[in-house]
């Protein structure tokens, strides 16, 4: 069994405990919260684990082979630096990091210490993204044209990150999955509504190689929730809508049709030209498939599907996405600052 | 009555010429189309008006104060003011033109042969966007701060038109109908999937003085047809679904709670903070609505809402929006370009 | 071309006449409306066909080979008798007659005289339901055990019929022309709650031969519309919406599956067993449909599936429904007094 | 704190026991569960509470001040009736009993050992059903005419229950809740298809003294989950979906308009004549309710809402419609059997 110790015991955290106690490759050891009121709470539920103050302590313990890091994302690198150099495996949850450059040196370390380094992009173990892979893999869509994804919600405001680092990382983690290569291109923009300094909405392109397109419609600040995830093959088009649980995935047979494009008002009446198949999406929980794989990782089992190098690729990507949408707000700024001096004079 | 003569009896001239029909202001005097065929379809339903080849026949005959034209889009700088220098009122199909200066020459001819220049924006006349309007004018959002536009379905490709003229028209006259104000800044990105030199999917970013943010997806290679149209306010959101018979628009209560803020939890599990309102929508058919507004402008009893400089407004845009869209593709080439040159050595 | 008058010009009858001029087959000669009102639109948009006051008036005039009849129930049996009598093939609204045994007479006198008496039961034209017909016939769905329709709006009340005359005959029509056996047993019950003479709710149960049960949920008192139809076999099930634009009919593969039937928590958390397919279904207006098969069936080119014999096994259905719905109501009622006697000593 | 034993330990008991557990008025004591295996994953997840074999073990320990009975309902009466001399307080699951015999015996053993009879109608708990509850006694639907539920998926088949009494309970018990009075006549139908001695699909027909109309449409046959509960009144109407994440009540603002009955044109285009309100509905999870109800009503805080009583008039309903539901399927087993003799002869 692979002692395992938790840092961090927030809303993440508690449903890690729960995977890793429910998994029988791990024993968990301990836990680690600086709050007193959670750990009082961890003893209510789970008597086995120890729980304690600080990630030094759980790292410091000999039974414990492995970490999983639940923190705000500043902390990300020290923790995962300190269990690296201690010897242990680690997953740590998204973003990554901070910066690539933590990233980068994350990945060395992993690598000079012969250690598992996992981040945990819990969407690549949803059944819904374990299919969309295997569809897309098969070339059941044809050549691959485009991305296009919606995931809008209101808040929670994160204190630490703006919705870029927030929520961007599922669906640029689930692309980076399912395309297999690297965005020659990054455009952004966005804006900050509720907070002068903090990105609450933000609109992401992403140019790749082979000509595919991917959109990002990222948002904190809408009441409704969406989450919309379409893939645009040359035959077929695929739409995972998560937030349905009976018709997750729907695959659309497309292309327009030459023979329709005659006669304008047959295909106006038309909104689609084949049939739709919803193929079934078993249930399993995401993160026990994440728990699953990080002992397999470790025993050598499986290779990894979210290591350290697809975490740092996130991260490069997010910082160019930042860098982009920076620059979009500076021009506006300059525009409307321009437009008010000339109304002013 | 005022006489009129319809230009063009393809799938949208057919429902202009019912909708003229049903207008006890008008009489329909003259239709012209070049095809014989549908000349001939024309007389078995209305025998009535006269089937014209021309459109300089219909503007022609004396007992025409009025035309309506819904031809190609490069034909209708040239009809129109064929039709204005001979003294009729005009109602032109969407978009008003091909360039801004063509629909500045229409605008100003107007003015000066005191004639109606209008153009057929017909969602304004949607029942729902007359509610948006008046739910926006009275403040019941609160300050406006995003719209977010998702138009997409599978074709029909235009021959004269890429995706940007085409569907791009019918949100942007609507936002420029509800926000009476014009963008500081336009970005714009895309892609030519089906063909190399139209673009078929169009991702748009416009930035307005008020710090209202828009955002368009129009797109032509979507199997699944989306007409999503949401409204971001201070206080409410709003959100249109144009493909819904029973629930087409949406009111949330909205803004993120400051209380909840404090437990993580409470909030991921709330999807909203509020009560959602569905007001009851009518559904007279927006093209008699535009029917009859262009009776009552010509007749000096109504301001127009979608006069010529709305028109050259919204073209305007569109030809920005284009300039932004060539200048990303252009660089897409250069960095693509220079990687497989980078690759190839 | 078959001379055919129309009989009756409101909101059906006026459906009935644009589709009886888009079609070749047929010429229109005259229609009948016995109010003023409807006769001076009629001329408006309908130069060519003459405007009549009377059905005798129209059955009178030689051209006329064939009459529509879209007047209320109570007079369906004397114009449909009349223009028989007077040689003339028939199509009439649905329900065929107020009885079965005008029902009877006009089959009686449609054979004697050799013409065509055929019912409009529209929907069987609708493409979603030639579908299913398709799809029953070729046994994808296996052994069928049940149907369950529900039919549920907000008025019209009709003046002349109950709900059960008013949407029935749509779905039993439907369910005969798939099921093509007839019922063993009718269970009703339902409640008049507006008006204390004519329900306006009705809950139908129909046991066939075959084992078959099928389930009718029939109301004018729910704001909310409802239009869902399913059609359960032994392989798979099929459910029909034909309120959806673009998923109107869903094809489960389903089933209770034996393996899942150890293990409760499983079972629990799948809502199905297998893919969802969703066919294309065209969208041809069933109405023109309609109007085209009562021109091959004239012409002896085609069976109909909506002829008189159908159309009196629809009666019979409604009036064994209507003596069940009585029954019941009955029943409530005695009960109801024997309670409050009981209350009351 | 209230010592309290868990009686069955399979997937509705674990519920149970993560909620009792997080309850500070209950310590649980002990779980019952005859499996090994069950009580072996117990151990692995919660250390603190003693797992036994036997109901009696359970009730017989003296630190036991509750029992909670998740078994099989043929077992219901026996741990209960024995818990109750016992002196222990009793939370049974639904249905509470087979018969209402045994019901009314535990309710007057409760009664004459003053211990606390709860029987876990959950659903009361939901905030749906909350909020449901409130806006009927607050009259905001005005006088309640009918009560339309659906509740169908695809089993799990029960071994030891049919649908009716499977199913039944849940909206039995709302109704029960929210109109607070007995009904004068109940009707049922339905079939057995996949089981000659079960029905897996019932529908039922329930009168009341104030003249609403309830019926139930039950099924574990439908490969399509379906939960639609429509209670309709005379100013509106509520629909609640409980498969709706974000959507899950719905109040119409209904009845027919009278001004509209004059077009009826314009009343078939309308799907409803006012607006729709979606009240915000938290997100509470009902089983929690549930324990903290009992521990109220214990210590003599609260009065049940789900009490013996209730749970013994669910159990009159069900006993009836039985009855009803025998008496129509050995009806049409009867005409059927003639209808082949006929056919035979």
């Amino acid at each position: 069994m692979i002692g395992v110790g938790l840092i961090g015991y927030g809303y993440w955290g508690s449903n890690l405990l729960r995977n890793l106690i429910n998994n029988r490759a791990f024993e968990v050891v301990a836990v680690a919260d600086p709050s007193e009121r959670r750990r009082v709470e961890l003893r209510r539920h789970h008597i086995a684990a120890r729980s304690l103050e600080t990630a030094e302590a759980v790292i410091a313990l000999p039974e414990i082979d492995a970490v999983v890091i639940a923190t705000p994302v500043a902390t990300h690198y020290e923790i995962a630096r300190l269990a690296l150099e201690e010897g242990k495996h680690v997953l740590v949850e998204k973003p990554m990091c901070a910066s690539s450059d933590e990233a980068q040196h994350l990945v060395q370390l992993a690598k000079a210490r012969k250690r598992v380094l996992m981040v945990d992009h819990t969407f690549l173990f949803t059944c819904a993204v374990q299919q969309i892979h295997t569809i897309v893999d098969h070339g059941d869509l044809g050549r691959i044209t485009y991305v296009d994804a919606m995931r809008i919600n209101l808040g929670p405001f994160q204190r630490d990150v703006n919705v870029l680092w927030d929520l961007g990382p599922h669906d640029l983690s689930i692309v980076d999955y399912i395309l297999g290569e690297e965005p020659l291109q990054i455009e952004a923009s966005g804006y900050c509504h509720a907070n002068s300094c903090q990105a609450d909405m933000a609109y992401l392109t992403l140019h790749y190689p082979s000509q595919i397109v991917v959109h990002l419609n990222l948002g904190w600040i809408s009441p409704v929730k969406v989450r919309r995830f379409a893939v645009g093959g040359s035959a077929k088009t695929l739409v995972w809508d998560d937030l349905s649980s009976q018709e997750k995935l729907k695959i659309y047979t497309a292309g327009p049709d030459p023979q329709s494009q005659e006669d304008r008002n047959v295909l106006l009446a038309e909104f689609r030209s084949g049939d739709i198949l919803l193929p079934l999406v078993s249930t399993r929980e995401a993160l026990a498939g994440v728990v699953e794989h990080f002992a397999k990782v470790i025993a050598g089992k499986e290779q990894s599907i979210m290591d350290g190098r697809s975490g740092m690729r996130i991260v490069q990507i997010l910082e160019a996405a930042q860098r982009a949408l920076d620059e979009s707000l500076a021009h506006v700024r300059r525009v409307s600052v321009n437009r008010m001096r000339a109304v002013g004079s």
